[in-house]
């Protein structure tokens, strides 16, 4: 290691109640696991109001989950996705989740992709993106969502990954709410510019 | 930590070999080091031909280097901004480099930002961005920049964020093509799709 140190991202312990290696979810199971784990991480206080997971989209196999931990590590990058993206890179040891012989991937996201988000996901290598709430029910609660295209799904789809938006949106909405009723800071680059 | 491990992302040894925590560098030779970070990366095959750094601005003091690190350590998004803004972050136990009592901080890129690294800089908190090659010049290598907004730089300053383009532009285009040259990996999400 340089005399620079390191950048270390993991999950909470806690999640480990909710899922361990190997898990299998449905179809129908993997958004409420999603909206479960950005619940719990404001009830835990262990980040912002965003989960995320990465599964093989046909077999249903847990890749690697992800929450927002911005706060408690102080990375600035460390949202919910990038968590989810960087554990399923390293659980399976690829920097292309989309590589040959893969299964196919997805990412299941409890909200909308900020512009950062948008980019890693691209990275990434899934060739789905499953989304709860929206990026404006993000933006109402004082979330910023960064310089990012206005056809962000057809910029995806245009890419070979398919979108699907507004899955149980009002119950992934109720986790951002939750969080802004709980008068924990919404934080973003500049919030005061 | 949880079963789902941490994610690592570092810089290589050799960086300290061109500066160590505490280094002070001029504005003039903010771009020269980090054109050499990205070189040096090509040349010791430790990742993608890209260096970035994040300085105080007025003092020139370095906060953390960066190199892109995508394919040794098979993290997607361990692009060279991402290891210097995480790397910042972890230095100065902050998540916003713009935080109230903190100097000003500027990122210094040897190309302009991908869509994700654009979307780290906004959450960086950094209040300038320098860029040496274009993306145009990624692009001519086979380098994707991704969903981007248009007017990138537009976006930047209207938060707050001062950017100056093509600073030794040539010099910093140079590596670009060092790397492809080599024949090296242009990997990206999907360029087969």
């Amino acid at each position: 290691m340089s005399s620079w140190g390191k950048v270390i991202v993991d999950a909470p312990d806690w999640v480990d109640e909710l899922a361990v290696p190997g898990a299998v979810f449905s179809e129908e199971q993997r958004m409420p696991f999603v909206i479960e784990l950005a619940r719990r991480n404001v009830v835990e206080q262990t980040g912002g109001p965003f989960g995320a997971a990465i599964f093989e989209t046909d077999s249903g196999r847990l890749i690697a989950p992800g929450v927002n931990r911005v706060v408690p590590i102080a990375i600035s990058f460390a949202h919910a996705e990038i968590t989810a993206i960087g554990l399923a890179n390293q659980q399976l040891g690829v920097f292309d989740l989309g590589g040959e012989g893969l299964p196919l991937m997805e990412l299941v996201a409890s909200t909308e992709p900020c512009a950062l988000c948008l980019g890693a996901t691209v990275w990434s290598g899934v060739r789905k993106l499953v989304t709860g709430a929206r990026d404006e029910d993000a933006r109402a609660i004082g979330f910023d969502e960064g310089p990012k295209v206005a056809d962000w799904q057809g910029a995806l789809a245009s890419r070979g990954i398919e979108v699907v938006v507004d899955v149980m949106r009002t119950e992934a909405a109720a986790v951002l709410d939750l969080y802004a009723a709980g008068g924990a800071p919404i934080y973003n680059g500049r919030n005061d510019a």
